[in-house]
């Protein structure tokens, strides 16, 4: 951990994508509000099925899906961060108990905040152990 | 179809959507690389597999896909845009020989035009039909 004075966009978009998993994993449906943006328009497509639209529908879907405690056994790792101006991808994998999931996650800059504006996770049949592959500090940047 | 004195970027959003499914079904590897940007950073997550990143990777990977006439037999369907400033995201189901699938498909805007930064597709169990979901401009607006 080297010490910061001031956070780069690029570590406050992996905190909000840190902080997405975090919700996800403890199946706190609060936080998990708060990582979702009020204020944009939002898209959600879930393992396999039909995209939900707008805040409301993917909030519920997120309070079924955090009520299942079997679900909430997740691991992310592996994030990149491909910086749009106001607006971030981040990539990263999902392994849990049914096997592993390749994200990807968008977020907006809404008052020096970056918050959730889609999520879309499918099956990565090749995708690297949580340890295999390197953080995302090691690798190169993009950009 | 209504006459149009100017293209909104809505529209012209879903014209590039409509490029890169062109590009893909005709086989057209030189305007698939059109349809993606040169400017900004790029992520295309092929289904199953483990993303790719940089423009370079992405377009090899085209080469590969488009070179197998198989593949080309696409039909895309119900796109739905989320307009986020300079970003826009489209959703649509994408029906290919093996299955449906659902992508998402990221773009930004450069100089006036819209120019693909991202695609991710993977499966989707429950998708309509093409000629089950009504055409985008049926369906309620996302704002």
């Amino acid at each position: 951990m080297k010490p910061m004075t001031r956070s780069s966009d690029r570590e406050l978009i992996l905190f909000a994508n840190e902080a997405f998993y975090s919700a996800f994993a403890t199946g706190d449906v609060d936080a998990m509000g708060r990582v979702w943006s009020s204020e944009s328009p939002c898209v959600c497509l879930h393992p396999g099925v039909m995209p939900l639209y707008g805040r409301d529908d993917i909030m519920e879907s997120w309070e079924h899906i955090l009520a299942d405690p079997s679900i909430s056994e997740i691991i992310a790792h592996s994030p990149r961060v491909i910086e749009l101006g106001a607006f971030a991808l981040v990539t990263c994998y999902e392994h849990l108990s049914g096997g592993s999931l390749v994200a990807t996650n968008g977020f907006v800059r809404e008052d020096g905040l970056w918050r959730m504006v889609s999520h879309q996770a499918g099956p990565c049949t090749d995708a690297p152990e949580p340890d295999e592959d390197g953080e995302e500090d090691e690798e190169p940047r993009l950009h």
